[in-house]
């Protein structure tokens, strides 16, 4: 079998071959090797820490000064994380991470070929402590609590790790390299550095680089010298997560204008293309994500996740796992906002039209509610129905998410419609259907073709850093090359956001598409 | 008190103020303080671990942005080593340690003010494994005798650390910084990186810039963070004691053409000035350390230390502690073969004269005996002689000395006759009297005042690395600068040793100032 060598593919593995020394060449083992490899590396010098000199004479001799080597990247330098001859065949994995505030993904990946052996997915153990990012960090400040909270997370990788490699016939040993993006107050949960100024005033990250780790610092049963790169971030509200989502839709290598968007409680928006990028990021409230509805609920069995209208206007429904209705999620949230909206059902304020005749109107407590399934079709036995101020939170969600993407643009002297293409990121924001979101004025009125989802974004900027060497210093540079824009509510923005809380806005020139009923 | 600032000394400790952050300047603790460093140090980027992260949130804080850091090198960028409020008087401490084959000598230091607090010497532990570096090194090749013979050192210098840090009031946890200067050999046995191919040919040591390491990765019971600079090498038989003496020396820095030789068993040796640089190491013999002689001994209470002549031309000795005579130290071996030789007891090829009625003459084992002193006045009861055999030996090492010299002086086409500074290193060189040495012809007849002992030089070296932020890039560009000679034992070579085989020299013309009996 030759020897793998992925040069060409810029991979963080390299075979190596290297002229044994002689008397008229004496050159230590370790600078022989750390200056063959800089050279194939294009420069910048190699670091060989204590464990790995401690290896090095013996696995240079036995392998005939033929190696495959693992570098990694540490500041603007190289780091050596093992050498073995280049005729042992022992598997060089890496792991990429999206670690969510609710949800960690792991993608297990060969380093070698950059391939993927397959992902796993888990509910962030931190959720015992609370489901929110403020319910932690208040947790981090009682005694002892911030190495509780790290331990939970470190804890779950651990647990996971050994299922994710034995899932692919490996061991966790075998993984050297990883690479976790996270936002910014999670990536300091999971350092274990104290997050209590991020929510508070000037709402300051104790890092904003964290850079390279060895993974066993973190208490990760991994390969003893593994390497753990973590996705800097922006500032308090802009973290890596983000990052790595725009290096996965590298926005920043085109010449397109474009903008990201990670639609949620807290609307993150980068905008630009390779000469400029510009970020901000907003409240929007959880009715978007469907939760502030007492009817709303995550994407589950029984879900509604997508809402429509049959040739008389009547709404139509589908659930995940088509089981009976149970409740809403997010995305079937917009979508039912359309299409009331469509079907007459609400008017241009949001407000419930009480004898549309096409959706069945009840008062409880006081309020206005639409039935969108009733009790002998539902899933709990009761009416699934929609209160007035579901609907009033929702439209206040989605007004502020277009006034922010509208904000950012104008902030650069751009119109929303200059708009080459729109990336969604986020895996709730891969389930929007467009058009509904187009209907009720939460994102611009562009062709459907301009919008693009990205799937989990985080995860995938964290796989391509694990399978490209010259990543690292791309994400770097492009951290510092993001203009942050702070979004001041001042009486602009304020202005835009009430005529953004029309359907779809109080300006129909802004969406020729939607048709007002 | 005000604040100490060593701006002008360049220490490895700063005091600064930072600006504390505010809305429009959201940079994160940890960026903001490496800028604030960066900028301080003259550029490059400062590495802030995850231990320096963890406590940076509330020192900053606590400390209203004005702190007193610890930095230390590494590679080409500095590293975060400790973060306190610069009102927090704790001591910031350095150790420098000259890690000999026989004798460790640490240095207490003020990191902040570059003064010492004391010194303490201990015999390196590794003397029970056997006196002598190969001896060590063939122990390193059993099961386990690498580690074992590692654990030894470490220990050693954790029971020394104790002891020294509490001699002068302070603890081993309040040592941030260490700078550990060694011969290439036991540099590798302290760092427990495999040594076996330093004593093969082609003579390769695993590392040749070992450089900055944790202390706690060797188990090194000091500061959590505390980082260690192990001196480079040039290869298997110039290291970094040798390096540490030319900085001690500043050889590498002025303009008069200077030497530094460490007189051994092994004869190190570099020449050069601010403009080059070349060395060579050749064995000697241990003749030179009075190792032959069966009356030879080390330096301690007893040993005749120096050897003069009375106005009748009769042998004076002087014992160290002036206790009764029982053995010879290098030093004084030099002295009496130099009187010897004066007073006509040996002539030009260090052959006994039977009848000089100087030195009293007495056969044993069939070869020819100086007495030096009679039964009666030595403290053994035995007459204390000296054999033909060992002044030979003191003749063919001193001979193998001055051909070192001479030939790299002549490999850049000099005379020993050009150096205008002539440094001895090493503990031992410090006591050989020059003139002694230029009577026998082991050094060359320059005035007097040529010749300066440097001491412990190595600790010397250690010490400024300590005290100045500037010289471990120093050392690395001396390092590399430095061409390194094999001295062949050609022709050439060994016309030169058998002309340098007489007292003190076949050709009277290169030492007119000895006066040949």
């Amino acid at each position: 079998m030759p020897p793998k060598d992925h040069e060409s593919h810029r991979r963080w593995s390299l075979t190596i071959k290297i002229n044994p020394p002689e008397l008229k060449d004496n050159t230590a083992d370790a600078q022989r090797l750390a200056l063959a490899l800089a050279s194939r590396l294009g420069g910048g010098s190699v670091r060989i820490g204590l464990p790995l000199l401690r290896q090095l004479p013996s696995v240079l001799r036995s392998s005939g000064y033929h190696v495959t080597c693992v570098v990694f990247k540490e500041e603007a330098n190289w780091v050596l994380v093992s050498v073995k001859a280049h005729t042992d065949h022992h598997p060089l994995l890496g792991l990429a991470v999206d670690l969510g505030t609710t949800r960690v993904v792991f993608r297990l990946m060969d380093i070698e070929e950059g391939q993927s052996y397959g992902e796993l997915s888990f509910d962030n153990p931190q959720i015992v402590i609370g489901p929110d990012i403020l319910t932690r960090i208040h947790y981090t400040e009682r005694q002892g609590g911030l190495s509780d909270i790290q331990a939970l997370i470190v804890n779950g990788f651990n647990e996971h790790i050994v299922r994710i490699t034995a899932d692919a016939g490996f061991r966790p040993h075998d993984i050297q390299l990883m690479a976790v993006a996270g936002n910014t107050a999670m990536t300091h949960l999971f350092l274990g550095i104290e997050p209590r100024n991020i929510i508070r005033e000037p709402y300051i990250p104790a890092v904003n680089k964290p850079g390279v780790f060895k993974a066993s610092e973190l208490g990760l049963k991994v390969h003893d010298e593994a390497r753990l790169y973590v996705f800097p971030n922006i500032g308090s509200y802009f973290g890596g997560d983000l990052l790595a989502g725009i290096v996965f839709s590298k926005i920043h290598r085109n010449q397109e204008l474009s903008i990201l968007v990670d639609v949620g409680t807290n609307a993150e928006v980068v905008l630009g293309n390779s000469d400029f990028l510009v970020a901000c990021a907003g409240a929007a409230g959880p009715a978007l994500e469907g939760g502030v509805s007492s009817i709303g609920m995550m994407a589950g069995p029984g879900a509604i996740d997508r809402v429509g209208l049959d040739d008389h206007g009547r709404l139509t429904i589908h659930t995940l796992d088509e089981k009976m209705p149970v409740g809403i999620c997010g995305s079937g949230f917009i979508d039912l906002a359309a299409m009331l909206f469509m079907t007459g059902a609400i008017d241009i304020r949001g407000r419930i039209v009480r004898d549309n005749g096409k959706v069945k109107v009840k008062v409880m407590d006081d309020m206005n509610h639409l039935i969108i399934v009733d009790a002998e079709s539902s899933g709990t036995g009761e009416d699934i129905a929609i209160s007035q101020a579901s609907l009033d939170s929702l439209i206040r969600s989605k007004a502020a998410m277009f006034t922010i993407l509208e904000t950012l643009c104008l902030n650069v002297g751009l119109s929303l419609f200059d708009l080459s293409i729109f990336y969604v990121a986020g895996t709730f924001g891969s389930y929007i259907d467009p058009k509904s979101a187009i209907t009720i004025g939460m994102i611009p009125d562009l062709p459907l073709e301009t919008y693009k989802t990205l799937g989990n974004s985080s995860l995938g900027g964290a796989a391509m850093v694990l399978a490209d060497r010259d990543l690292i210093a791309e994400v770097d540079s492009l951290r510092d090359s993001i203009t942050y824009v702070e979004l001041n509510v001042d009486q602009g923005f304020m202005n835009r956001f009430s005529g953004a809380k029309f359907l779809p806005h109080t300006n129909p020139d802004l969406f020729p598409s939607v048709k007002i009923p």
